[in-house]
């Protein structure tokens, strides 16, 4: 099979053999494998994938047929419809998962925003209500509201009734941001349009301090991403005046019932509202499998509304 | 009547106008109060009272009898004897207090310790479990074992199970530490003797790197008290991978409602636990009403075991 491969910090295509599914897995022809900031991270040599996982092809997320079952592996069949999120290998023309991870997509979806969907509605969701427990009504500030994740949990936040700020950067994004259903405001002075409940921030370090000025009292911080820095100074007397908490997460160590469980939620949380239309993933670009290097540069780039998706 | 009262930062006995008790409210005729951390910090001016509570006169917790109740008040009867927490002025020979705050003293249970109980147990118990969500066979650090809410989180998450470790700074206390249920470690090098689940964290920002070092994924810090400073360097990325969180928590801001059903968590799940002998407070000096500056003195100069309290 063809895979984006990483070969000295660049993304190239390379012929490799096809994988087989073990046992409890399937065999999976992708149509549709997003890109995220962990590819970034892990083509520059910074975030290796985890053990079991092709170490040299990137790709975390993927929809795509069943193209054969593994032994005992019972959840599908060949030529079912399935999507989720993986160690790594996705942006391939095979790859193998865990039936477990895997769910249906739903219908009317088509295969590049399947694609592109796990890993920032899983991320959003996990970081919204299973860590930060977001409730109907609390104040929700989401940080780089523009990106994939912050696409998701703004939808999220929005469609379970929480009231959304969004932090964008580019003012030529607002607009967008704010049809998702948020208050587009720029990252300068973002305290200013607080006191928020819960804070999801992608941003990292620097913006640690006004967070944790911008919370109210008992409100929660959920750090998922640290592109901009990652030591920051914390006022501890401030986090225990405002009785606060900050989380870290992360999805992809997490071992596999995590995940599997984090798909179930998913299941029956999230995807019925694909299916309403209440929720959708923009995709800013979607570029060939033998275009995968111009996705990469694509993504660095930056100034894109939603996700960056490989096609195969 | 009398109470001990802050004159430029110092300790002084002096009379004040008895209050009396608002709708909702009980009159209690102080027997024993106990000192807190945070009574320093109010005689050095550092920690104002909440409003509503008497500003000169200290104490955050007692024991005494019901002298009147006010209108509407229906829990307690003249004469019943009662303990709880109050946003100051607790170190007097009368105090108001709201009844939905205040618990029945167990039975066979002394003045002094229960003067020195409800702040510290309140405190370690909402920490441990309402946060930190510390569950049997969990392993938890209690970061100032000797101290008043130290030897509470020892014996509390004994008591629930956890396996505890104690950092005791004075090796002339470590026997008395261990005797209580934890394994008792010099503060210098902690992490070795990890890693742990659960961290109480009392000493504050010195601490907050070897923390979450210590600490296994999955893991969460309590910060209940920062005397060694407040100011921290976090590596957010480690709080990533281990998927850990940091909660801050004072009990004194917190509304009324918040308080009372901390009581009611209290009266069922730690009181019977005195009445059984599983529990106890470990009282390491009494001191009568006037001899508060010197309780203040015997407080500040630590090497203690458990709690000072006044006597009335």
């Amino acid at each position: 099979m063809r895979a984006a491969t990483i070969r000295d910090r660049e993304i190239v295509i390379e012929e490799h053999p096809d994988p087989t599914p073990g046992s409890g897995e399937v065999l999976v022809r992708v149509h549709a494998a997003g890109l995220n900031g962990a590819d970034m991270m892990q083509r520059r040599g910074l975030y290796p994938a985890p053990p079991g996982s092709p170490q040299d092809i990137p790709g975390m997320e993927l929809a795509g047929e069943v193209a054969a079952v593994g032994e005992g592996a019972e959840r599908f069949q060949v030529g079912d419809r399935v999507m989720g999120i993986v160690g790594g290998g996705a942006q391939a023309e095979l790859v193998t998962a865990h039936e477990r991870v895997l769910m249906g997509v739903p219908d009317g979806l088509d295969w590049a925003p399947a694609g592109g969907l796990p890993e920032v509605f899983t991320t959003a969701h996990d970081a919204l209500f299973t860590q930060a427990g977001l409730r109907p009504g609390e104040r929700l500030l989401v940080h780089g509201g523009a990106g994939g994740v912050g696409t998701a949990a703004i939808q999220l936040g929005r469609a379970s009734g929480a009231r959304v700020t969004a932090t964008v950067h580019r003012e030529e994004l607002r607009e967008q941001v704010a049809a998702l259903g948020a208050e587009a405001i720029p990252a300068e002075g973002f305290a200013a349009h607080g006191p928020f409940d819960v804070i999801l921030e992608l941003v990292g370090a620097p913006n640690l301090s006004e967070n944790l000025q911008a919370l109210d009292t008992g409100g929660r911080i959920v750090v998922i991403g640290v592109g901009a820095g990652a030591k920051a100074e914390i006022n501890l007397l401030a986090l225990m005046g405002k009785r606060a908490r900050i989380h870290g997460s992360t999805l992809r160590a997490r071992p596999l019932e995590e995940k599997a469980l984090a798909a179930r939620h998913l299941e029956r949380e999230v995807l019925p509202l694909f299916v309403s239309g209440d929720l959708r993933v923009p995709v800013a670009e979607a570029f060939a499998l033998e275009e995968a290097a111009a996705a990469y540069e694509r993504f660095a780039a930056g100034g894109k509304l939603g996700k960056i998706v490989i096609t195969v």
